[in-house]
């Protein structure tokens, strides 16, 4: 059994929680959080709640640290600070910051010789795996990533910020006629207004400047100026019946031609759709958690990305296995 | 430069050509062909054609040699004979004999120190890699591959050797509705009936039965008894005109559940459009190539297949430049 540890129990460490109840080979055996562990409830009967420190003692009985923190000021922080003492999975995802938050990892993780993965999920993750095959395979061709249709955390808190706003829902959509394009191999140039729109709805305050709010979010600079915002109120009762989810997903798609005079044109494309953004973001770390503690019993050391991880570690497959039933 | 041999110069050997020619770290050196080398034409300027009894003696002058022969008889025998003196790739893809011709070329690689990439294309090839990835993520869930719209040389092949069939170009075709089911998360049981269509383009002989081959194509057991199939006849002019190509493709679809109550459904496709089969596979023949001269320059040996490999092999930047731009 592979033991994991989930520091951070939000919408993140509970997908965690879930993904690793659902392999066989694994078992969760302590959540650490910065709440009083009296007041954190874990959905899985009989794991222990920690604070913090008692991560520093904890060594021989985890094997897969899972970082739950946001990329902002947790991260940076708790991964190089863990990476020492534990394998570790995170989610890192401030692309600009990747090249120090790398660095940082690895030398912790070369130093207490244990395996980090860094920037885990579906995109950064996934996504980022499937650019990168689709760029080998096709030399000559242009990519394309699109979000959605799903709820965009950042943007539905940017929202939440306003005056008047009590809570905010907001869905990022793929233009139909953008896909469309590009599914057609016709390789256009898009801005960001040709790509998605953004669906808003929101639970104002009892007698609050509807026009105001609405023109407050359209005008909003980086979250909503560049793109189409639909903005529909709703009352609390119904932001909770038809809103509650978390739905993600969308597409990475590479565009390419080959032949000698790049005659013939090629379509892959990668689409997922998602019922809930944490859960499958917590089932794709489970299996790189699976992969850091098989390749640390290799002898391997230091930070990797999925780009470094070869397929057959996320599986608890053999190789003879894996090639009869899935090759 | 990495030095690029091909054995067996038909459609994938055509196709391994013509991107080799659009990766720019990569340079064709030779071809081997079991024809009179006077009588085969190299598209690439400059490159030179042997008879296979050459091999043994260019181990110095080919970094890799892709072997673009058939599974039934050609890759058994000459991916095990050349594996020993070269790094190789070929796209071996008769299942129930890959156990055996892994060890085989396993075995080889191993006693002359080289990497070898069996079972190498877009299925097996990226479609297994898929299925992996998927599996491994959503364990709890259930696969499905559909293929095409694309043109099945076996099927072309088997409807050529009736009596009064001059030509034949046969598509396999998804069912629209099935693909629909699937999509939506419904984990539905297909038959093969269900899944896919067969469209035969028949060219028959003047005077020919035509009511007679239409039955024998429909009633053929293994290729489309078990099919709904359509049957038109054309001229060899419209043949030319409209059916000249080689487009595949199809797509590899996981969908699975998680949550403690499984209450969420994902969905994951992989989908390729291709215009050309053959291209599209030497495309990614070309990228493994590059993987198995990079592995076999760090010292590593023996078969892999695409599940054995980290995708970072596949391509000819730098893990900084990797993680900076695709991550």
């Amino acid at each position: 059994m592979i033991r994991i540890g989930i520091l951070g129990y939000g919408n993140l460490g509970r997908g965690v929680e879930s993904a690793v109840n659902t392999n066989p080979d694994m078992e969760l055996v302590a959540v650490f959080s910065r709440r009083n562990p009296e007041n954190v409830t874990v959905k899985t009967p009989g794991v222990k709640v920690y604070g913090i420190d008692a991560l520093k003692d904890m060594k021989d009985e985890i094997d897969v640290l899972v970082l739950c923190g946001g990329s902002a000021t947790d991260l940076p922080v708790q991964t190089p600070a863990y990476a020492s003492l534990y394998n570790v999975v995170d989610s890192f995802d401030t692309h600009a910051r990747v090249p120090e938050h790398f660095a940082n990892v690895d030398k912790a993780s070369r130093e207490g010789g244990k395996v980090s993965i860094i920037s885990c999920g579906w995109d950064p993750g996934m996504f980022s795996l499937n650019r990168l095959y689709a760029n080998c395979i096709l030399p000559n061709g242009q990519d394309y990533t699109f979000w959605g249709k799903g709820v965009s955390q950042g943007h539905s808190d940017a929202v939440r910020r306003i005056e008047g706003v009590i809570d905010c829902r907001q869905y990022t959509v793929p233009v139909p006629e953008a896909l469309d394009s590009v599914r057609s191999g016709a390789c256009p140039e898009l801005s960001t207004r040709e790509k998605h729109t953004r669906e808003c709805f929101v639970v104002a305050e009892e007698g609050a400047d509807l026009a105001r709010i609405e023109q407050e979010i359209k005008t909003m600079p980086n979250y909503f100026s560049d793109y189409n915002t639909t903005v529909t109120f709703i009352t609390a009762e119904e932001m909770k019946a038809n809103h509650s989810g978390l739905p993600h997903g969308g597409c990475v798609i590479r565009t390419g031609k080959t032949g000698f005079e790049g005659e013939n044109t090629h379509v892959i494309e990668y689409k997922l759709t998602l019922d809930s953004n944490p859960e499958f973001t917590g089932s794709v770390i489970a299996a790189y958690a699976r992969a850091a503690y098989r390749m640390n019993n290799e002898g391997m050391s230091g930070c990797k990305t999925v780009f470094d991880i070869a397929p057959a570690y996320l599986s608890d497959k053999s190789g003879e296995e894996l090639r009869a039933h899935l090759l």
